[in-house]
């Protein structure tokens, strides 16, 4: 019997730089491993490589930090130029308490540090920024796969992010295209189940998930193959991550 | 060249009862499929069933709603009997506005309604509670399994959960046993990602969210065998999920 879901990490991409394109390096690299990604398949792209292809990089020795980051840092003993470089990327504050920086970001997401990080980054300290908007990197993503082998698979960027009440991260995903993000039953309960079912399944962040699973950080593996999810993907690149999985604010309590 | 991890689903259980033996339930349904959990692999058992097997369903016709659960039902609009229970499982209430309930239960995991669900579950008004110990169920599942079949995979025992700031459910982990719960990096960062890459992964959760994937909600699949998760297998039990997944409240900002 055959595993309903196998994933698969594409190890091997080489360095990404501003430019190039994404899609045509991860089939290649698919290749050199006998892989070739189906329209049924999901591809997950650490956001990470899509922000450097995006030219989404800072050097801290660019970034000057005004008067508000720099008291913000002293009170939370971070590196002023770092906390210069979270609120420009943020359209609010959700936390700054205990050393822990946690912000809307421009683009919708909350999370610690704007989503900046400083790992795996060639450079003397230069960070990666999020994508300005991982829907639309997804949707690129997706067609360069596209031109470079035919298959049109499902398209997901995926960060690591921290949450609320327990330890760790998992991965999520920030955007994605050509995949039912959020599997809504909340139509589809009895009486009730209507009480406390209120089922939507954040399939996109399983995914993510999933394909986190299949790669060890120290790897470096920024993209992973998961067959089998041909139920979840769409032949149309869909709303986006955004769009389903943000919380509105005024849907939310804890922001 | 074969998957690095294998997700499959493992149908065809019998309805739980309470007493159950829920390790030879999850062998002898698998064998029908041609699989046997290996010491490499993780079972990921779904809390439904293991509350079932652990008589931990309570009918709704027999609780008697105090005063407490009466008030703020009538301000979540909400059934009573159900706020009632919800407050016996909890022993704090975290959120409660907008219909919805969201509490610290006495195993010390936040969730809406206590974990608290109906769906899927046979008799009238029937509701499952939690696990009260769900990391010494996935002990007593691996002891199980381990009689059953021979082996002994690692036992992630999951439940779906809402989180803020993001719409939908993931599944995450709330108990385990022979499973490194949560992969520890930050013993091992560089200088500059010592600022920002505070990085420990939730494996625990992510092999619940991988998990799910393989198993629509309507099929009612309660086991999944994860294969090429060995890494992450220990002999002994281990800690379990709520020692290592648990945020200290004086460490959490959203509670």
């Amino acid at each position: 019997m055959t595993a309903q879901l196998e994933i698969q990490p594409i190890p091997g991409l080489d360095e990404v730089h501003h430019g190039d394109d994404l899609g045509a390096q991860i089939v290649a690299a698919a290749a050199v491993h006998g892989l070739e990604p189906g329209d049924g398949d999901v591809v997950v792209v650490s956001q990470k490589v899509v922000s450097k292809a995006e030219g989404r990089t800072r050097r801290l020795a660019e970034v000057e930090p005004g008067a508000r980051a720099a008291q913000l840092a002293a009170t939370l003993g971070k590196d002023p130029r770092i906390v210069e470089l979270v609120l420009s990327e943020s359209r609010r504050i959700v936390r700054a308490s205990g050393g822990v920086l946690i912000v809307e970001t421009h683009g919708g997401w909350i999370c610690a540090n704007a989503g900046i990080d400083f790992s795996n980054v060639p450079g003397a300290e230069t960070a990666t920024l999020l994508p300005r908007d991982a829907d639309a990197s997804a949707r690129l993503i997706r067609a360069q796969l596209s031109a470079a082998c035919g298959a049109r698979p499902a398209i997901v960027v995926a960060d690591s992010f921290g949450r609320p009440w327990r330890i760790g991260q998992t991965d999520v995903a920030i955007g994605c295209a050509g995949v039912v993000a959020l599997d809504d039953w909340r139509g589809r309960r009895d009486a009730l189940g209507d009480e406390l079912s209120a089922t939507a399944i954040a399939v996109a962040d399983e995914l993510a998930a999933a394909a986190d699973l299949a790669r060890e950080k120290a790897d470096r593996i920024p993209a992973v193959l998961i067959r089998g999810a041909a139920r979840w993907r769409t032949d149309d690149d869909g709303p986006g991550a955004a769009a389903r999985l943000q919380r509105a604010a005024e849907e939310d309590l804890f922001r």
